[in-house]
């Protein structure tokens, strides 16, 4: 039987996993209170876009820290990887500046039907993830 | 062209996909900030059993209100469907009570290797669920 073992991803494993894939889990703090919701991104230049309704319960992500985590798991093997970011998000919906423009510009594809004109940038500081391997 | 559409799920409907994954993700705040865990896990009887090690930062589900997460997503048709639970996390590891002892026989099964001696409890409080379908 093959040796189970975790591997500690470096930042820029982490960084190639964030710029391979286009969805993930948001978290933040509502009413005191963590929610996860499931969201379509872009990992541009080192920051997270994140193109959604608005109303939801991420416009608090523009005034405290939020959570990002995308991850990939065999069931069969249980085996899988997961990065998680933790940072700043803020609502770019309305901004100019030039970061913020440049993420719009990086077109998230959203899979939700309806209007999808917010957008959050997360402010990355710290990037963190793991491998778990079945040593085969 | 078929349409895309959004479906909310009933609780019943995330009830069984609860049952039927064993792989999913917390949330919990900790120092303030919200932290995403990939976990495994069991529902069993309307709660929802997590084993992990001890000294991550679930040591603080135990104090705390935690969102849970699953999903099933297929990003080639860029449809998928997505449970969250919002409730309450205890630290069950040391309890002698008959639903501890009840989750602690469900034998949730970890593929992270090492000690996962420590389990967690969420009692929900609201389960909620949507699906993105293709129309097709």
């Amino acid at each position: 039987m093959s040796e189970r073992a975790i591997e500690v991803l470096s930042e820029a494993q982490c960084s190639d996993l964030l710029a391979a894939h286009h969805f993930g889990r948001i978290g933040v703090v509502s009413g005191g209170a963590p929610v996860i919701l499931p969201v379509n991104y872009v990992f541009h230049d080192g920051r997270i876009a994140i193109r959604t309704e608005r109303g939801t319960k991420l416009s608090a992500a523009a005034l405290s820290q939020v959570a990002f985590e995308i991850d990939g798991v065999d069931e069969g093997e249980r085996t899988g990887w997961s990065v998680l970011v933790r940072g700043t998000g803020y609502d770019v919906t309305d901004s100019v500046d030039e970061v913020s423009a440049t993420l719009r510009e990086a077109a998230v594809d959203t899979w939700a039907p309806g209007e999808r004109d917010n957008w959050i940038r997360v402010e990355p500081t710290s990037i963190t993830g793991r491998r778990i391997s079945n040593g085969s």
